[in-house]
């Protein structure tokens, strides 16, 4: 169980786990818990606690915490609210240190909430005993598979990306997380009545597994300057991406009322703070998840200098703008790129960048993946510090089609297409992909690419804003290192 | 063929249609084309020519335009640049005076491509033949099925939004926007060696059909006076949606180079112009189609209160902050409303907006129905202008196995999930939909829920910030209608 010699180890962890409020009812959210344990074969003992059943999903079942003949790591705890005090009580008479409280109704749930919150925050305080939430989903680790969720996993995917978050909201993404993003772990501080995001950024900042974070915040649990200090501390040798909701008005006093929060840093005040430790703020939500996907699957490119692919003209000029505004520079192709993508040109001279690898392949049909080879000079040239292209739509239908290069047996049209695709990511450089026509059946083929750690974007700018977000984290920690 | 008694009838209604370049082969661009008229069953009549071939996909071929025993009303070119001329030359001979060029190679094709470009252009003018391209990827008409495209397009969807491009970068999307959009014209401009975006909009101001203008804007023809001219006339009567690229002096060079336009109106100065002109401008690519969905879907709130109601209170605040960041208002719900919605409520009191649909359902999942009827109170409420909802991922999961409602024979789970959805629609105010995980099984749901005309976005901030436009927009004519 000792990981990185901190508390949250228990959490994430755990050699054995109770579940109290297990069910055999499949219509009850809490059945997705144990279902999720035993579909994903988590790797530690399983403890269900019902006092009804005597088996539930072939998991002999306990009456109460004290039946358990074992050492329980972690409880979690999915019962109504006003029988938590009591599963508490149990654990502290059977000497369980660490308790998630899955269950919503606390500090948020009115003035009985508020009094069960304090109640129950106080006997845990005096004990010794840590509580993640209430009302959190989690936590997640890809390593051992331990997954607590509302909603079916069928799959996990490992990778170098943690995320804490302030809010369940990402639980019913918790499928398209696992399609699309490689996950270390997962944790939603909920209420935060113990465990909030001091420790999270703690815990990540020494995990070795942990490469690079991505936190939602909605309040600073009084707790702001230890933060900022910690935070500053991390950010040189992993790169850390925070979405702050509440930044309104309006938006805190929604946060306060839905966790409980303390509402109330100013907004401004927050973005110069986290600015100032290095870390990186993503503007929406969406470009909480962009970022958290260029980190992890990325390399950080070593300069300015982008190089852009497109199949359309309109497309390209739409990344260009991107680059400019973004702050990065169109890279200048060297002469000898230029004499490789000359072999595609159509009948005149284009220009190397953007660069028009539709109007190459509406000249030259015949030749489709002779094409693709020529496009992977591109990132390699020297001048180029990282690389994106448009995905194109349709160019694995072509592909499929041509006669001088019949598909093999094994291979489907989008593997063919898949493989060509990942030959441009050979140059060691950053190389992102964009999509603006999410088709249902380019869904799938979205998926395959990226669980090759190549990121595809919904649109040009998104992913030319990803890499400029990258460079900038690249000179700021040059920088420090300087100065240091 | 007359429709709104301007050139362009017979770009959009043509009675009878020459495709000069048709092939057999289905491995060539072209093929599309005429298989696109086939399966699409354009209502009008259809002569390929091709001087091999005798017949394509079961329609007569003719070996010359001369050899058509009909009058054309639009001779539709997809030969290499270098056979154009010829073909212009046969239609001056024939009578034809409306012509579409699909091949690249022109203005943005080399000195060679510049100097074909001319040649054709004075050839044109002097005969007054009509061109639209080249380069072009368009006309679309969903009126009587006249789409030209290289992409399989399988359906079309009728709608009272037309587009204007200025790039085929549309194209590839062309089966996207079908099932997400629904359409009136969409007329690419191409290299706009003739037509341009003056006469699409000139066209669209007269046309019923046309409620929802939408335009993709490298650079003005030259026309810049005129063009904002015509555009302050139209948007008091239809909101015109821009998207403006080439804004950067990067993006600009690259708009030049692919179309061959001249580059260069200052980015500030277009802005001012057409936010004088009352048009709205879209930030970015997503936005121009979010904002062309909404605008077509959707009603005009008729005032600046919006009502959020989220399956996660997260995504609540998020919606929050959009809602003050974007200048509309949260909506104070009336104490009928309170009364009505108190019956879904947790044991406690919880704020109404926005409103935590996700916490009701929690502890009342035996009534998922119930919960659904009891929302529609909300857009309802006579303080409210307009409303956002989270779409609830796996809402429709828990539908389907609720046993008080037995699944009706004939109704999946998701088809009963869709009817609760719609229900929301039903207080004439706009009502939006958000979703943040694409996953491939939902994409499926909301193309069917955009079926309904109700407008499903990606994420929180994007659904808040197209109905601000709206109500922004609804604003500005209000005040244009007292000062005249």
């Amino acid at each position: 169980m000792k990981h990185v010699d901190h508390f949250l180890d228990a959490f994430f962890w755990p050699d054995s786990v109770a579940i109290v409020g297990a069910t055999n009812n499949p219509f009850k959210m809490n059945y997705r818990i144990l279902e999720n344990l035993a579909n994903l074969k988590f790797n530690g003992r399983i403890y269900p606690v019902n006092s009804r059943e005597p088996e539930i999903l072939g998991f002999k079942t306990y009456k109460r915490l004290q039946d358990i003949p074992d050492k329980v790591d972690l409880v979690v705890m999915a019962v109504p609210a006003s029988k938590t005090m009591g599963i508490i009580e149990d654990c502290a008479q059977t000497g369980v240190k660490h308790t998630v409280i899955v269950t919503g109704g606390f500090s948020e749930g009115g003035e009985d909430g508020k009094r069960l919150h304090r109640k129950i925050g106080a006997y845990v305080k005096e004990r010794g005993i840590r509580v993640l939430g209430p009302n959190t989903l989690s936590p997640v680790n890809t390593s051992n598979n331990f997954v607590i969720s509302f909603n079916p996993v069928k799959k996990t995917r490992r990778g170098n990306l943690s995320f804490a978050f302030q809010s369940g909201f990402y639980d019913p993404k918790i499928a398209w997380i696992f399609s699309h993003l490689g996950i270390s772990k997962i944790l939603d501080t909920g209420n935060k009545m113990d465990i909030n995001e001091l420790d999270a950024l703690k815990y990540y900042s020494m995990d070795p597994e942990t490469r690079v974070i991505a936190m939602h915040i909605e309040s600073l649990h009084g707790n702001g300057r230890d933060f900022f200090n910690l935070l500053k501390s991390v950010t040189p040798r992993k790169p850390v991406i925070i979405l702050k909701t509440g930044r309104t008005r309006a938006g805190s006093r929604a946060a306060a009322s839905h966790t409980g929060s303390l509402a109330g840093e100013n907004d401004a005040v927050f973005d110069s703070a986290i600015r100032q430790a290095g870390a990186i703020r993503a503007q929406t939500l969406e470009e909480f998840f962009d970022l958290a996907k260029a980190f992890s699957f990325l390399p950080l490119p070593q300069g300015d200098r982008l190089a852009i692919i497109t199949l359309s003209g309109g497309e390209g000029v739409i990344a260009t703008d991107a680059c400019e505004a973004n702050g990065l520079k169109l890279a200048t192709l060297g002469t000898k790129t230029h004499e490789t993508l000359k072999e595609i040109f159509p009948r005149w001279e284009i220009p190397l960048n953007p660069f028009d690898g539709g109007v190459c392949m509406e000249f030259h049909l015949e030749k489709p993946e002779i094409i693709f080879d020529t496009l992977t000079a591109i990132p390699k040239d020297e001048n180029v510090d990282c690389a994106v292209m448009q995905m194109p739509p349709n160019f694995f239908y072509i592909l499929s089609q041509n006669k001088e290069t019949p598909a093999r047996e094994s291979h489907s049209p989008s593997e063919r297409y898949i493989e060509m695709i990942l030959k441009m990511k050979r140059s060691e450089k950053p190389f992102a992909l964009w999509s603006t026509s999410m088709d249902r059946g380019e869904m799938e083929i979205i998926e395959a690419i990226e669980s090759h750690n190549l990121p595809v974007f919904q649109s040009p700018e998104r992913a030319v804003k990803a890499l400029a977000e990258m460079a900038r984290y690249r000179r700021r920690t040059r920088m420090a290192d300087r100065t240091n």
